[in-house]
């Protein structure tokens, strides 16, 4: 790929840059981004990459184009973007959800531009260019999303750039997608987000300093609530639909849990505690975590 | 101490007799456990220590005797191990909740026994002897409470036997305790098993397999929610007033959060989402958790 523009340097953008540079993909970065501080690491990086403050004053047609800005900035930078763009080019984001950010896309951009989605797991509680890294893709899932009329030989492009990358490949539909990562990703970060919530509640109701005892389980919700809150925001309110159904069936579940505690029903927690536990195990097995407990944090 | 007696050989117990024979506390080490699993390993360790099959068969006055079973196991030891104890013993547990369990201890416990629960936080997903490790206290709190009529002398051996183990000591009542822990642990695990459960009740209901993309937040719950089944079970239905009341709270949060995101509501999410981002910075200057994203897994 000649040209590759990346619009958005945080901790997803900058890793792409670095991956990308690292190795060897392209002739041509191009990196869109505000913030200065993101912009002062990339710059200390040495990376030969063009830096566009005005795309005014550019004249190129872009390969690939990346979204790597929360998703509630991607109408205002297509329409910044559509000249550039020629039969050519293929047009990819790294967003959480797909359905409605699609949807939104597909509005916005020049007609007959080849549009797919991906969405590399691999983010972190850390944001900015700071905590990029080139190995940030290596053996996570990569999920492209099929829109409808897409030619193969572009699918196969892109699939292409993020195996180079590391990334293993998986292909599905918008829907899917956004089902599968409201059970998997956005229901557990809102559950995380929840439980700091409560305990925070109850340390201003009590008057008492619980944090300082949060190594028995709580911290390890607090690294995941410690999220980016636009990315967050953009996801829950993008996916909402899904969330909401999952949101249900866990209260449903818990309210089902509370009433096992309040009867003493062996059995039944029993057969929960034994059943979840062989998830983990699935977990292990399927390289989604590393095998050493307690995270090998100690 | 001249004689220790340490009943259970799991995670925890085998901690406690690798680290009181690392650090020279006691002359003799008494163990009694039933497992034949965690016996081997304990052998294997080469620690001078004795392991009791048979209470029958013994004639020993212990200063320290530490529960290291599951709570649900205390009542019966107890009665296996009064005739060994004198008004110099201290007799201590390392159990996750406290009023229940001191009460029904308290009953079985011969008259005028110096009897001072203790509860270090430091836990894991993985049980049995093979884990153990003798740093396992180390820079970690360890809560002793204070029942009625304890003298200085005996909270002060305890305390002092604890700090030798590495701990950092806090001193509580047993209602205090079980209401920051129902927050702090509690509640997360009972969190964590029932995200799990959810996660697993989608796939089958979907027929499809979510598990292998859990990488994007589902595998931090899957840690926690593979802690030992017995374990979790007599913490549950030991402390269930507190429990359900978190549960209470939190459910009522859901819900709300539901809302917000049914709404659109963006300033408040938003507000959630920052606020809880500083719980964590919270939890890293506390020493509660280190400071590496993504807890150094990667």
């Amino acid at each position: 790929m000649k040209n590759i523009l990346i619009i958005g340097c945080g901790l997803i953008g900058s890793s792409v840059l670095r991956a990308v540079y690292s190795k060897k993909i392209s002739k041509n970065i191009y990196i869109y981004e505000k913030s200065k501080k993101n912009i002062l690491i990339i710059k200390k990086l040495k990376i030969r990459c063009k830096i566009i403050n005005n795309f005014q004053k550019i004249n190129i047609n872009f390969d690939l184009v990346i979204f790597c800005t929360p998703m509630s900035e991607y109408s205002k930078n297509i329409s910044r973007i559509n000249k550039f763009l020629t039969n050519k080019t293929i047009v990819t984001d790294v967003g959480s959800t797909k359905e409605l950010s699609s949807k939104n896309v597909k509005k916005k951009l020049k007609k007959n531009i080849t549009w797919i989605p991906s969405h590399p797991i691999s983010g972190s509680e850390v944001s900015g260019a700071i905590h990029g890294n080139k190995n940030l893709f290596k053996n996570k899932w990569c999920v492209l999303i099929k829109e409808k009329n897409i030619k193969k030989i572009h699918l196969s492009k892109l699939k292409l750039f993020w195996k180079k990358l590391g990334a293993k490949v998986a292909i599905m539909n918008a829907k899917e997608h956004d089902f599968i990562f409201s059970v998997t990703s956005h229901l557990p970060h809102l559950i995380a987000y929840n439980l700091v919530k409560t305990a925070t509640d109850f340390e201003k109701r009590k008057k008492m300093n619980l944090i300082q005892y949060s190594a028995g389980g709580l911290r390890d919700f607090s690294r995941i609530a410690a999220s980016n809150e636009i990315m967050w925001r953009d996801i829950f309110f993008s996916n909402q639909k899904n969330i909401i159904s999952a949101i249900s069936l866990f209260i449903k579940n818990l309210n089902l849990f509370k009433n096992d505690i309040k009867l003493k029903n062996n059995s039944k927690i029993i057969k929960k505690l034994i059943n979840t536990k062989k998830v983990r195990k699935k977990i292990i097995k399927l390289k989604q975590d590393i095998n050493k407990p307690d995270f090998g944090r100690f």
